[in-house]
């Protein structure tokens, strides 16, 4: 049955509405890429009674436009700000589209997902886990390819639908001034999901053997370079400790990320991104630059991965914790960041309190610290990426800078 | 002396705090451009006591790390998440920022600078600026010139900042959970700072005579077309129509511009911008696409632009209601925005209440509104900008598209 979760928050204003099913990449097999992303776009066009025009009204209604994101995992539908009066009617038309969705005009549908393919932004993630799930499905775009998208029919993203659109497959989060027996009552329409099991893994992650590299040249004189190392997932021991080491790395000014890269003057964008599956994660250092600065700055970065390795100070530890008590007082007053959080937990059967998992990283001590920067930062687990056409001379410098890399 | 405004939200847990100070393109000299935006990158280098590493701890310490950015007539410092407990800190860095910076490292900041100039992300406001407001300071680019960056010094610096660091000069909004008393004593310290009046506007704005075009080569499958119409200023009669007009264009789903743009497949990216200034502004419809659908995209936008001038229907006019209703309660929980948005009204002079501008958009009716479009989208007031490498006969048909352009 489907998962669901109250955040109650009385003293806001708007609701959050959060609702994941499993798919992406991960569960979509051999001729199946993109198909997920392609019905999060088409979802809209239409659902129930209403034409897409009259669906896009109703969602205005009740407070604003849908937020609509594939991810690695799963697909995401989100109305960050409804009016708790109207949260009955927003649980509704999430329903109708989920289970009647009208699939209006695949043709000019298809012609927007081609031209989000122009667009640059994912392809550094692209690249990265192409490399770094290499074989597995993982190292599929979330979007699928050109051709994928071309063949696709509505009867394609109808099976498909069937596939995911299951209560098991679903979790729902709800966050704001509505106490939980109103929930319990307003998300009814969406209980009516069809019955049905999460979609399984298909294929367990393996450790990779690396160090692997991919370059994608890009005309420009700025370049971006991306060192990602595998670690612990969300599901995983170490999880805690991993998104503490990230903070350490670029949850602050006083960080080292931006004081190593950007403070010196070596780049005007740099900082870490973490990549959170259950049973597996991507933890990157990365920096935007000038080509001409790009083994600088990739000797800049490995500096901060091979530093931590030998220490962590109590002091920054305790600038952490700080930080995240600052974190933990913005919560209170952020129902979507919470509601999103928090639906992903369910989704994945994880332990789905906030608290609980600040106070984890809370109790993460500088030795734990020291030896999950040892485990993790090794040239095996690394995978390196660029976008970008630096000179001849630097790229060589930067090869060979990665391809010589042993921490000590 | 200084201009103070406490919004109270009693039911928050974060204050946000936004400091703003005329400054940017507008009130720099011939020769000082980019003089702003180099200051307010170095002014965290260390302030007062403190290193600039001491300095950052110290605002971590009171909520985080603090937001800085120039824009064409104004230097703003904003703490979004403020401790309240912390709120007399916090004042008391941000005059310490702004009344003793030590300028630590010149070099390296110079370095970051020249970095984020390669950043393309505001080479189209570049562009539309050097054309819409060509012949006058505004033309220039906030971030200033790589030829100007390289010569500025720190003596450069600091007689700007005694220039722009004046009482009559600086705004301060306080918005979020401490009442207007202990606001009062809390930004005691600001209150310190030299007196002296706000800076004077250099010179007027005059209309344009248009149309003008600007395009710079970028290559990429991708190209990105922005036609901006000079149209009211936030001083002006006209304002809140403007505001409403461009609600029409890209408040919502349902509104104009994404649903001749993107329902119907031209583009995955298109909406408005909308820059206002006291005495002018520049209300812009957008869009990035493949550069072989560029001539059919500018026909659709120009077709939104002429549309509005024959007609605005009443529920139309209803659903922009709606949607301010919604954005009447999502401001509510959302102090930074109201921060950012009330200082710059203080810094300016204009009425500064959130409530009555909204009001004022809910006054204007459809005649005033077909009015407005009829006075705005004209030839004369048209500044086109492309950003992109078309296939060459689309770059041709864009051009004769636009020059031959001349509404009804």
């Amino acid at each position: 049955m489907l998962a669901v979760q109250t955040i109650y928050l009385p003293h806001l204003h708007s609701v959050a509405v959060a609702l994941a099913l499993r798919g992406g990449p991960r569960y979509e097999g051999d001729g199946e890429g993109g198909l997920t992303h392609f019905l999060e776009h088409m979802l809209f066009r239409g659902a129930g009674p209403r034409s897409m025009r009259e669906l896009m009204a109703a969602f205005e209604e009740v407070g604003g436009e849908p937020d609509a994101y594939t991810s690695e995992d799963a697909l995401v539908l989100h109305l960050e700000e409804v009016a708790p009066a109207r949260l009955e009617r927003a649980c509704e038309l999430l329903a109708s589209v989920l289970c009647a969705p009208r699939y209006e005009d695949l043709e000019a549908e298809r012609e927007v997902v081609r031209e989000e393919l122009l667009d640059r932004a994912h392809e550094l993630d692209d690249l990265e886990r192409s490399a770094a799930f290499s074989g597995h499905p993982l190292a599929r775009s979330i979007l699928g390819t050109r051709a994928d998208l071309a063949r696709r029919s509505v009867d394609d993203l109808e099976g498909w639908r069937r596939q995911i659109v299951r209560s098991g497959n679903t979790a729902l989060v709800v966050a704001g001034p509505v106490p939980p027996e109103r929930v319990r009552a307003a998300v009814a329409p969406l209980e009516a999901l069809p019955e049905g099991p999460a979609l399984a893994e298909r294929r367990p992650l393996t450790l990779p053997a690396g160090p692997s590299w991919r370059s994608r040249r890009e005309p420009g004189e700025r370049a971006e370079l991306r060192l990602s190392f595998r670690c612990p997932g969300d599901a995983e021991e170490g999880a805690a400790a991993t998104r503490v080491l990230a903070d350490l790395l670029d949850g602050g000014p006083t960080s080292r990320v931006p004081q190593e890269l950007v403070d010196a003057g070596l780049a005007y964008d740099a900082g870490t991104s973490l990549l959170s599956l259950p049973d597996a994660g991507l933890l990157a250092l990365e920096v935007a630059c000038a080509g001409s600065k790009l083994s600088a700055a990739a000797r800049a970065l490995l500096g901060v991965a091979e530093a931590l390795r030998t220490g962590v100070d109590p002091a920054e530890l305790a600038r952490a914790r700080l930080r995240r008590e600052h974190r933990r007082r913005r919560l209170l007053d952020d129902a979507p960041s919470q509601a999103e959080w928090t639906v992903r937990r369910l989704l994945f059967g994880l332990p789905a309190e906030r608290e609980a998992a600040l106070d984890a990283e809370d109790a993460v001590d500088p030795d734990r610290l020291v030896d999950l920067a040892r485990e993790l930062f090794r040239r095996e687990r690394l995978t390196a990426v660029l976008l970008g056409d630096p000179p001849r001379g630097e790229a060589r410098r930067l090869r060979q800078r990665l391809a010589a890399w042993s921490p000590p």
